[in-house]
Formats: C-alpha cells, sequence, structure tokens
C-alpha cells in the first residue's frame, strides 16, 4: 500500500470511529484509498420506508458516507455542498448495501465524486453524485 | 380540514406507523395535508457525522421523510426516482431539525417536491427537490 | 419599484446585453426583481432535438438564464455551482417558454433558487434547481 | 466495429441530422458505440453569458446532447427524466469543449449516464450526470 493509501485509510477509520452515523446503521470500510472508498451495511428493519424496502434516506446516507470518506482521503477536511441520488431498484430487508465512491474531477477546493450502490448480489440500487468544497484543516495529526 | 387533506393526514400516519426509519429516528408529523408535509426531528448523537455535525445523510433522510408524505398524499402510491440536495448550514447536535415539503409541479405519473431544511431557530440547514413517479395502489383502504 | 428591485432590473439588462446567448436565442426579460427573473423565448427550428421537440439543452439553458439574473440581483458576482433539472413535458415548436426564478434560500455566499420552466398555455415543463455561490465584484457600476 | 456498436454510430448521426440543435451549435461526433458518445463544439461568441465565458447553459447542451447519444444508442427511444451539473472551471471563448458520456447503470427502463466535460486542452470543466427512461420505439428503422 503507498502512502497516500495508507493515509486514506486511517482517516477513514478515523471518521468512522468519531461519527455517531456509521456505527449506529452498521458500517464498515471494505477499502479506502485516495480519493476512493469502499463501504457495506445491511438493511435493517428499522432502515425499511412504509412500503417495507430500503428507505432511500438510508441508501442515500450510505452513498454519503463513501462520498465523505473518499472526499476527506487526502487528510484535507472536506464538506458536502450539493448531491444528488437515481434510486433504480429497491432493496430489501437483509440486503447487503455496498456503495463504491469514486473521485471523478478535482479542481480547486471543487472536487465530483460518482457513488455507485449496489445490493451484495450486484444488482444496481441507486447511483449517487456529490460536489465537496474543501474547507481546510486536517482531520488526524 | 378537507376531505382530501384528512386523506393525507391519515396516509402519512399510516406510511410513519408502518415504517422503520420515522420511529427509530424520532420523527414527528406537525402537518400532513394534500401534496404537503411538515415533519420533525432531534438531531441526537448516534445522528453526527466525523465532524460532530449532523450527517448529511440524516439531513436527506428527514427530507425524504416529507417528500414521502407529500408524495404519497393522495393515497395513491408513489416512489423517488431521483432527489437533489443542497447543502448550506451545519446543524448541532440538540437541534430540532424541520424539513418542509411542498407539490411544486404534478404532470402526469410524475411530480416534483420542494423541501427546505430548517433548523428550529429558522436557520436554513439545507434545500431539497424530489422527483416522484406514482406506480398505483393504495396506501390505506 | 423600490431601490433593490430597480437594481436588479438594471443588472439582469445588463447581463442580458453583455451576453451572447440571450440576444441569440431571443430572450427577453417580463420582470426582474431582488431574488427573481421572469424571462421568455420562443422554441425555433433550431432549438429541436432529433425527435423534433424542445431540446433539453435550451429548457436547461433559459432556466440558467432566469437563474443567472435572479442570483446577480443584488449587484454581486455569483456564478452556478450546480443544477438539476427535472423534465415533466415536451415543449413543441412554436411553443413559448417562460422560465420564473425563485431565490429560496441564502446562506453567506450560497444561495439556492427554484425555477419553474412553463409554456405559454401554463403547462409545466420542468424544474429546475440552481446552487449559486457569490465569488465578488459588481455587475455594473 | 461490432454491431452494437456500429448501430449506436448510426443512431447518433441520425439525431444528429435530425436535429435543430447539433448543426446550430457546430456539434460533432468524434465516437458513438453502445452506451457511449464523445462530442465536441467550439465556445462561439454567441455562446457566452454576461461574465463573457462560455454560459452553463452552453455546457450542459453539449453534455445533454451526448448523453441523447448515449442513451439512445441501442435504437430504442429514451428521454431524459432529469440530470444534474456541477461546473467546476470556466471555459473561455475559442476553447473546444469536449463531452463524454458512458452509461453507469441501466435497470429495467431507466438508465444513469455520466458525462464529463473537458477542454481542448484537459481542463475539467464540468461533470453531468443524467437519468433516462425508455419510451420504445426506434430512432432509425
Amino acid at each position: 500500500m503507498n502512502e497516500a493509501d495508507g493515509l486514506a485509510r486511517r482517516v477513514a477509520d478515523t471518521l468512522l470511529q468519531r461519527e455517531g452515523t456509521g456505527p449506529a446503521w452498521g458500517v464498515t470500510i471494505d477499502d479506502a484509498r485516495e480519493g476512493y472508498a469502499l463501504v457495506r451495511m445491511h438493511v435493517r428493519d428499522d432502515m425499511l420506508n412504509g412500503h417495507r424496502i430500503a428507505h432511500g434516506g438510508m441508501i442515500f446516507a450510505l452513498a454519503d458516507t463513501a462520498f465523505a470518506y473518499a472526499c476527506n482521503s487526502r487528510n484535507e477536511s472536506a464538506v458536502a455542498q450539493s448531491a444528488t441520488i437515481s434510486f433504480l431498484a429497491a432493496a430489501q430487508p437483509g440486503d447487503t448495501l455496498i456503495a463504491e465512491a469514486r473521485e471523478v474531477s478535482r479542481v480547486g477546493r471543487s472536487g465530483v465524486y460518482a457513488v455507485s450502490i449496489r445490493a451484495g448480489d450486484g444488482r444496481a440500487i441507486a447511483e449517487f453524485t456529490g460536489l465537496s468544497r474543501t474547507i481546510g484543516g486536517a482531520i488526524i495529526n
């Protein structure tokens, strides 16, 4: 593992440890590299909407988590400015959701990240695009 | 209250009761009318991100909840196709978040809803726009 | 007309005069006030897509024009950061398109604007949401 | 060239020929394959906004053109449902803009396409994501 990817992994692990959400949702990190993150979460009953499928808010939340790890991966604090999600298929109770965030472009303080959300069996569930803004300051010393 | 608004309220109450998310997040419904919903949620520790402010995913999730109540308000099942959120300010632990969804346009099976998310003191936190698609079937008999 | 609205109108007129696009597209300004703009354009043959209806790019472009007039209306230069459009119905050759931009929220240097695009007969054509960033500098002296 | 890619190229050529916009804007097709399109356009004076840089509407319009060629590439008519663009850098008069559309996911009648817009020298200008819906019917016989 090169140095940049090692730093990215430490940043992601630190963010997950500091945040309330990841542990509450059972998020785990499969991979975190410079400008990249792969995370997963199981769809629990408390994540279902009134149609008894995964709530769009939870699908977005997992994607947003991967986006955060990817856009903070250089240990420079960045925040989400805006994000868009398109929902393609329902995720069922018990499904594993896997979100993979990749850096698409970075110009000055702005970054664009694409996050694909799939079920454990590979079905496409949703596609997310996030715009980040680097605000400065480090995540870890 | 007219009949359409009464139906909308019953649909929203039913969705909240059926879903896993609203109760888990402590969502309450202030108002639900035809094409409209006003909901609130308190920012808890398990809703914070690694910067210790409300996770964007939870802000989106509350907005998406209000959107769902508004776009299902005529008791015809509708699902989210896509949604966009712009983040304007941080919400702190202990803040109350209030999401107000209004119907902007409805053409055929498509609907556009705008959701404003504010803190209890009126500060603008985020703006959300959702595109719904009516898929048929009733929420309540 | 109050002073702020008068300034907004002069800014919009100035932008339209300076830009290459508005005159090329036949854009006219019905109204421009603080945080608000109403513009129109006729759908010409050179604005049609391969299905012979108004090209989505031209519908977006008109909405983006109204957004620009609205977010620059205080005579502080602002630029678009991101924008989302949902298409609801086709616009035909000969239709007039009317875009109405309203300010939804403004926090610090960020602003969110909603733009409704309708045909001359009132049919909803598309809904647009734009996020602006104020970069400073005046449009007119 | 395989059959699917040959069909995609004929569809793109046909769409460009039928539409009013592409010829009016000087769009040319570098490449068109199944689920993919690469197009270009020179930034002319009539494409500039009031700040004398390429109008966001024209940048979107070029991306939307590439998106249309990619999502119609199987010769099944598809339309845009929604699209989002993030602007990263200004394009100047005389710049060439190149839009590259790639299919990200396709589920049932829905498709998600990512379009990167770059200047001729490789500078990232904007990132676009489009959601399409297949409506049936062929583009060419």
